[in-house]
């Protein structure tokens, strides 16, 4: 089977020998191999590579804009050690499933594509989803541009050390217009196929989620001389309000995190000045959301004021509650049915290129089960036997979406 | 006066230009411009510039080894964005003191030593009181050769890199043996002073105090599809440690602080893996100690408990109560009060090479009014009419402990 040789092919790339976990940063070395093995497997295929203008990756089985194409794929770049299927699974099942549909002289009435996005983790650049949101328009090229690293590196300068222009970034909507559907495979960042039993599902919407940088700026003092009623210790503030998050979050239905924080000038013998921390919160729709960001910063806040330490926040990226294109998804349930599988309906807290494209062109979304629900993690994992199913489960969507 | 052209000629060294505190970490290139201005003045002075085996730095008026000598002397690294005086007013009035000394005519009986200790702050190695810690033989040399800072250079290859021989570092009895008594002079990292009007006071002893790292071990998992019931969150007892650390010291008339923390893998939208954190905890003395460090420990593990994390702690560091020489002590106040100074004794939570040189010889403290009490950040600062003062408390006391 090819996908289990392109799978081993592209799996030492990029990872971590220390954690087993995966580094594979927009626009570093680990993504530039990525990228030659994406090539590589679709010149296998007799597919047509192509870089579109904000340097996503796609290939072409039929010309596109002939008619509009059906395209599949998902992305390659990794959270700081990631595991390998979290992006990977869909864009190899991708490849898998246009083999499978050659092998059976699949004649496609319109152009299949395979994309992968870049940076859809915001792994170095810090906004997720940003290939998808520059095709659609949904980031200003201007502010992409001028986006950095953690090494001040600005992602112009990491696309033209990689040989790209980003000069041409932006939304490109001649490329959209030539697209019918995209339907993206991913692993299940949760366990809810396991717990019901089913190797596949589909996507039903996505969970409106977003990030708040909150700032907490105290006062600098030595922590062994400082009577502890003349300090501004900002790491007060910041602990009281990791817990009333996760409270709020309970009480919400809702998922609320910190898990980046960094603290200045962060030596062991010092109060800091600064505690910066970064709130990741998702809701099941979005008033749930808004009160349970509004919960926290006024625990923030009050915390804060408790402690003569000042607080603000900045909201670093939002995105609304995504409905998947409800035609789509009954079709992609009916043609699974034909094939044999039953597929849940499931909602998603995770973002994706799919619900960023979802604004603009019918979107759809297959989920593999996950055993054990660990996602963004060395540990995550998927059984051999389920990674096929999906490859099976794509190519039946994939022949009814293109098919006569 | 040169104590005022010394001062200024030292200030701009190792300063950030953007948070206008200093970096002066050991064997970096700030610390050998510090080093350079040490032996540019002694010479000025005609002292004789040596270093010891460990890397600190004298300055010698006198024979060193002819009879028991006098030293004087503090630090010049800082801890990261330091304040101005911490260390160097130390140095920088040893100098002054001698320059009075020579200027008055006066014939020292004894050798007068002025030591500039490398690595006090442990702000590059971690380990405070690094370069007296070694000369006393209270750090095994293998151990500290090990050291590394957070890039990963180790200690002995900093030295090799500073043109300095690791190879030869650890306890040095010959030099202990020709000192008589060492009084340090340091900006007081406190208010007292200010609270009781007085420009110059006297240590009393220092504080027991130590640094223990604490790892809380999760699991990293999607800040967007995990359950929190599923959660292995570090970052949640890591919070909760924080705030029961603040209510133990309260309670116990101690100090407790976490000024620095690191998440890992400290994505945004990742539950952490693991949170490493560090508790700096100083108390009256060393029962009371114990059990501040006891009850945060025992908070830290139910809370870990609570969320399935797993916590582990290191000693880091542990200074058991330091009581200066008394007949030192009283010497320093008589000599102080017939120069006209009333100078109160004071303890302090602080950690100096003098608590750590205060095992072996004789060992005295002098401390200068602080009037905000503000230490470690650059907002520290000093009088220059309580900067004379202490110059003049220290010529009158070497007057004294080098006289005929």
């Amino acid at each position: 089977m090819t996908f289990a040789r392109w799978w081993a092919e592209l799996l030492p790339v990029g990872r971590d020998e220390l954690t087993g976990g995966y580094r594979r940063y927009s626009w570093s070395d680990a993504d530039a191999a990525c990228r030659a093995w994406f090539a590589r497997t679709a010149t296998e295929l007799g597919l047509r590579t192509d870089y579109d203008r904000n340097g996503n990756l796609w290939a072409w089985w039929g010309r596109p804009g002939a008619a509009p194409a059906i395209v599949t794929g998902s992305h390659l770049d990794s959270v700081p050690d990631g595991g390998a299927y979290d992006g990977p699974l869909g864009v190899v099942s991708a490849f898998a499933a246009i083999s499978q549909l050659r092998s059976a002289g699949f004649r496609p009435a319109r152009p299949i594509g395979v994309a992968a996005f870049t940076e859809e983790e915001g792994g170095r650049f810090g906004v997720a989803c940003l290939g998808s949101r520059l095709l659609t328009g949904s980031i200003a090229p201007s502010a992409a541009r001028e986006l950095r690293d953690r090494d001040g590196v600005t992602l112009a300068a990491a696309m033209a050390a990689a040989g790209r222009d980003a000069s041409a970034i932006g939304a490109d909507d001649e490329l959209l217009a030539g697209i019918g559907a995209y339907v993206e495979l991913h692993i299940e960042q949760g366990s809810a196929l396991a717990g019901l039993g089913a190797a596949i599902g589909v996507a039903d919407g996505i969970w409106p989620h977003g990030r708040w940088r909150i700032d907490f700026a105290g006062r600098a003092d030595h922590a062994g001389t400082t009577r502890l009623a003349d300090r501004r210790d900002p790491m007060l503030p910041y602990a009281a309000t990791v817990l009333a998050a996760r409270a709020a979050a309970e009480s919400a239905g809702a998922l609320a995190t910190f898990g980046k924080v960094v603290a200045e000038p962060g030596a062991a013998n010092a109060i800091s000045s600064v505690v910066h921390a970064w709130l990741d919160a998702r809701a099941p729709d979005n008033p749930t959301l808004e009160q349970l960001v509004s919960d926290v910063w006024t625990a923030a806040q009050q915390a804060a004021d408790q402690h003569g330490v000042a607080v603000r926040r900045r909201q670093e990226s939002l995105s609304s509650e995504v409905t998947f294109d409800k035609g789509l998804r009954d079709r992609l349930v009916g043609a699974l049915g034909e094939a044999g599988f039953t597929a849940p309906v499931l909602p998603t807290g995770a973002g994706h290129d799919a619900g960023v494209l979802a604004a603009r062109i019918p979107t759809a979304m297959l989920f593999v089960r996950n055993p054990t629900g660990v996602s963004h993690s060395p540990a995550e994992r998927a059984e051999a036997a389920d990674c096929e199913a999906g490859v099976a489960a794509l190519t039946a969507v994939l022949a009814d979406l293109a098919g006569q």
